[in-house]
C-alpha cells in the first residue's frame, strides 16, 4: 500500500471508532454530533445548583442533535406543567436553531413569524428558557427549563449555555 | 351530429385522455386536476438551488389540489422544524385558495380573520412560504417551503411560483 | 509515538475542526451518521420503479438515523392514507431498530410486545413495509413503503435493503 | 397532657419531618409519599450498570405517587422508541398500581382487562419492565425500562424493585 492509502485506512478506521465515517467517495450519509448522557447530566446538575441558590424547584431537559430527549429531571417539588414545557423547550430550540426567546421575538403579533407558535403540533414554545448547545458553532444538543417566571427560566437557560460553553473548552 | 357537437366529443375526449374534465353526459362526477409527483420534483428541485445559491438549507414540499401530500424533501442540515412547517404551508394555500402570506395580513390580531390560526388541528400557518400551484387559473396544487426568515421563504416561494409558470408555459 | 498514533491525532484534530467526532479524551458528544437527500432520492425512485413494474402505486419515505423525515414521495393516484403509513414505517424501524414485519411478530395477542402498538402516540405500524438502512452494521436511516397489499409492501422493503446494500457498496 | 398524647405528637411531627401523614387533627388533607429525584436518580444509575453488564442500551425512567415523571435517562445509543414506552411503563405501574407485565397478563385478548390497552390516551403498556416502586407497602413512585426484549426489560424491572427494596432498607 502507498502512504496514502496507508492514511486513509487509518482514516476510516478513527472514523469507525467514532461512529462516524462517509462510506470512502460516498454522499451516502453525512454525521452529526450528539451530547452524551454524561454530559447533559453534569450540565442539568449545574442548573439545578443554581435554581435552588435563587429558592427554586425547576425541571431540566436536555435534547439531542434531532430533538430527541436525552434526559428529563424535575426537582422535588416542582410543578407539574413544567416536565412539557422544559422538554418542549428543548424540541424548539433544535426546530429551529434559536433560542426559545429569540423565537419569541419573532412570533408576537404583528412580527414576521406570528403564527408558529400554532405549527408543529403544540410542541413550539415562545417564551425564555430553550437554548440550543453548541461545540465549535455545531449545535449538538438543546437545554429547556422551567419552573419559574420567564425572566428566571430565561436566566437559568443563558446560564446553562455558559456553562456548556466552559465545559466544551475543558474538554 | 352537428360539427359543434362533433368538436365538443373531441374535446371531452381529449380531455379524458388528460385525466381532465367532466365525464361526457354526467352530472355524476367531476374532475379536478392535480400535479403530478413529477412535476412536483422538478419545481423542488429548482428552489433547492436557488436556496443553495442564498446559503439556505431548506425543506420544500408539494400537495395535490386537495391539500393531500405529493412529496416532501429536506435539504440536508435543514431545521427538523422546518418539515412541520413547509407541509402544513401548502395545506393552508389549499385550504383557503390563497398565500399564507396574504392569509397572515387577514389573520392578525384585529383583522377580519383574527382566529383560523386555532381551527384546522394546529395546520394552519400564517406567514410567507405557501402559495396556490396554478394552471390557466385553476389551482392544481400548493407549494411550502421553509427553512430561512419569513422574508426568505416568502421570496423562495414566489420564486416557486415564476418557475411553476414557466413550466406550465412550456408544456 | 508510532506513525500510526500521529496519523490517528491528526485525524481527530481535523475532525474537531470541522465540529465532528468526539473531541480527544472527552466524553462531551457522539456522532451518528445519516443517509443524505440524495440517496434518499434514488433508493426511492428504485422502489418506485419495481412497484411500477407491479402495476402499483405507493408511497416511499425515508427517515434519518434519529426518525425525522428525510423525504416522501408518492405516485400519482397513490392511496392518500398511505402517507401516514409509510411516514410512520420509518419511524417505527428507527425507533425500535427492526423491521415493521419483524415488530408485527412480536407484537401479536400473546407474543412478548403485544401492546406496543397502543403506545408511542399512534406512530408504531406493526406489518411489513419499514426497514431500517445500514451501512456496515450501523443504522442510517430507515425505509418505509405503503400502497399495496402487506406482502407486496413487505416485498418492496426488502427489496430496498438489497437496492440500498448495493448502493452503500459502490460507495 | 397524658403519655399518649405526647408520644401521638411525636409520631406526628416526625412523619411530618418526612413527608408523612395526614396533617394532625385534620380531615382536610392527608399524605402521600413521593420518591425524591436523588433517589430516583440512584436508582436508575444502578439499572443502566447492569444494563450495560447485559450489553444493552436503555432508557430507564422514574414516576413519582401520582403518575407524573420525576426523571428519564437515555443511555448513549438507546432506542429512540424507548423513552415513551419507559415513560408509559412507569404511567401504567402508577394508574393500576400493578406491574405492566402483570396488567399484560390480564389484557390479552379473551382476558378480564382486555381493551384497557386502548385507553388513557395511548399510554398504557402491557408488557414487562414497568413496577410500583414500595416502602412498607406504600407505594410511592415507579420504575419504567426499555430498549431489550420484553424479557430483558422485565428482568431489569424486577431487578430495580430489588435494588430499591435494599435502598430502602438501608435509610
Amino acid at each position: 500500500m502507498s502512504n496514502e492509502q496507508v492514511i486513509s485506512e487509518v482514516v476510516r478506521s478513527v472514523l469507525a471508532e467514532n461512529g462516524l465515517g462517509r462510506a470512502a467517495g460516498s454522499g451516502l450519509t453525512y454525521c452529526t454530533s450528539n451530547i452524551t448522557l454524561e454530559s447533559a447530566e453534569l450540565l442539568m446538575k449545574k442548573v439545578e445548583a443554581k435554581a435552588k441558590d435563587m429558592g427554586m424547584k425547576v425541571v431540566t431537559a436536555v435534547a439531542d442533535a434531532h430533538g430527541n430527549p436525552v434526559a428529563v429531571r424535575c426537582m422535588d417539588g416542582a410543578f407539574m406543567g413544567s416536565y412539557d414545557v422544559a422538554l418542549n423547550k428543548t424540541y424548539t430550540a433544535i426546530a429551529f436553531q434559536m433560542s426559545t426567546e429569540a423565537l419569541g421575538k419573532l412570533s408576537q403579533p404583528g412580527q414576521p413569524l406570528y403564527g408558529i407558535q400554532y405549527t408543529n403540533g403544540g410542541k413550539i414554545v415562545i417564551f425564555g428558557g430553550g437554548v440550543p448547545l453548541k461545540v465549535q458553532d455545531a449545535i449538538i444538543g438543546a437545554f429547556g427549563v422551567s419552573g419559574g417566571t420567564a425572566e428566571q427560566d430565561t436566566y437559568l437557560a443563558h446560564y446553562a449555555e455558559e456553562v456548556f460553553a466552559q465545559m466544551a473548552l475543558e474538554n
